[in-house]
């Protein structure tokens, strides 16, 4: 039997996994991306280890393994050529870890593997109508990205630097990004531009969670924030309004531009489920240019949130060369 | 020898023209938009009766007729599904058309229509490396579309809504947009948008050519603007400078997320030629996500302006069946 590994390369922390052929899931490994430093193949030879040690298995029962990474990735010279949060640039981690391990090495933007995994899965287990040939998925992480299935493919763009949606710019001289511009979407609509707004706005409730949180040197995270909202802290409510307003923003100008036949909220933010996705489609229904129309875009959470990365790398060979340019 | 009609309906002026088959213009004709109101298909076959009567032809010498119109276009069921700059909604004037003439008519979303002219033109007149399968054109006109041109078909979305990019909020809580968001891309890049900085702009600098214009009660028009920026008018200076930043920030937008090979800039506005397109690329080299790339998009001007729409309308027989959901 054929096993596949899958290494998703996210902002704060790299998930990995081991699948069967059919994908199933038989090991798991997660570790932080602060030790993701240069030689980066090593990392990568660590990780594999450490699955194939929890899996019992060998590296000769290793069929391929895919790498979804932040960022513009040339998947046919196997290169990271740039990735702002992660400051790589023109990085050939993935060809030099092939060389080391002799198996097959695939690598892709990790948006790109997510929604990739998010398909993949919906066509293994899902007879309903989600399942779309065109598909755009969102990670709501650490940074936002994007990735965008049509009829099958992947649409990369033509120098592999399409779907860049976190680098879309909604406020005009807004937050500063770390791409180098200014109010970019991602800068509100990622953990860490909800964690950046809490903050802000904790400093204006002295009597919140948020703010004790704050005084007593507690790191705020996502999950705090959502904790909080659940309780009707007032701090939280508010960091939490602003976030959906600007994520409205950035989902129903990605729907204008592309009209997917569905968008999915996929990476960590995903796991919040219906306190996002029900106020974020309200928006949604008033802001699609297309908000007349019988046919209108379904906003969706992703069914396997945080792991499609994962998936969709462990299988990049089967897309490979199914792209759009 | 047969002949193709084909009808640009702007928010401003409808420009249409009667095209031998291999596409040189027999004869042009152009009229108010304020004329084009219910039943809108009369209208359309009086400037088919003007470009007859222009051209010394008959409508028996003539294949088809095409028309590009502003907005979300069924171009399958023949509807314009919705256009708020021309509050157009579920309107069948292209059957009623057909009906009433019995030639084939064909209907396509406006920037749809002017990429595919200019892709067309560039087919027929180029051998020049500027010609490509992945190519964006934007129509800053009264409002601002998109046409996506991608491996020789028209990239239309789903339910034909894509590339709204006019309606891409780039100042979230800005300018009032007639589509009902705030601060959308064509309330700052189009004509319109031009001019209402020009006009807000000129009340502060009282020694300028604009705001006498505006006390003279002249109205204020791009051309107008474009001349007294030649002049180095302060107002005309400033807004154009506002202008070209908003502009700037929308296509890196595009760029971002669709990474086309070539984004053209079409539209009223593309007559401004360098004087618009060199600052605006000094702005997309520094904010392209893809900027440390060898590969990277390039901007260029229309090279038939604001005739690639008719161009293309006369031959949407061409590409009907040619699209990408």
């Amino acid at each position: 039997m054929e096993f596949r590994v899958g290494i998703d390369i996210g902002g704060t922390n790299i998930k990995s996994a081991i699948f069967s052929n059919s994908g199933d899931i038989e090991y798991k490994y997660e570790c932080s991306t602060n030790s993701f430093n240069a030689p980066y193949e090593k990392y990568l030879e660590f990780i594999i280890e450490e699955l194939l040690k929890g899996s019992g298995k060998a590296l000769k029962d290793i069929s391929s393994v895919g790498i979804g990474c932040p960022g513009i990735v040339d998947s046919k010279k196997k290169v990271v050529e740039y990735a702002c949060n992660l400051n790589l640039n023109d990085t050939k981690f993935a060809k030099k870890l092939e060389e080391n391990i002799k198996i097959p090495v695939y690598i892709e933007n990790d948006a790109n593997a997510a929604v990739f995994g998010e398909y993949k899965y919906n066509m293994l287990n899902s007879k309903d109508s989600d399942i779309a040939d065109s598909m755009v998925l969102l990670t709501l992480g650490t940074g936002v990205g994007g990735g965008h299935i049509l009829n099958g493919k992947i649409y990369k763009g033509f120098n592999f630097g399409a779907l860049e949606v976190g680098h879309m710019v909604i406020e005009e001289g807004g937050r500063q990004c770390n791409c180098g511009r200014k109010g970019c979407f991602e800068t509100y609509a990622s953990v860490t531009g909800l964690i950046n707004t809490a903050m802000e706005v904790a400093l204006r409730y002295k009597n919140s969670v948020l703010h004790s949180m704050l005084k007593d040197g507690e790191k705020i995270t996502g999950e705090a924030i959502f904790n909080a909202v659940k309780l009707k802290d007032a701090a939280a409510v508010e960091a939490f309004n602003i976030f959906i307003k600007y994520l409205g923003v950035g989902v129903a100008n990605i729907i204008n531009i592309l009209q997917p036949r569905c968008l999915v909220l996929g990476g960590g933010l995903s796991a919040s489920g219906d306190i996002m996705l029900s106020p974020l489609k309200e928006l949604v229904d008033k802001f699609d240019y297309a908000r007349s129309l019988k046919d209108r875009c379904k906003v969706l959470i992703s069914k396997i949130g945080n792991y499609a990365g994962v998936l969709g790398a462990a299988f990049l060979h089967e897309i490979q060369d199914k792209y759009l340019i």
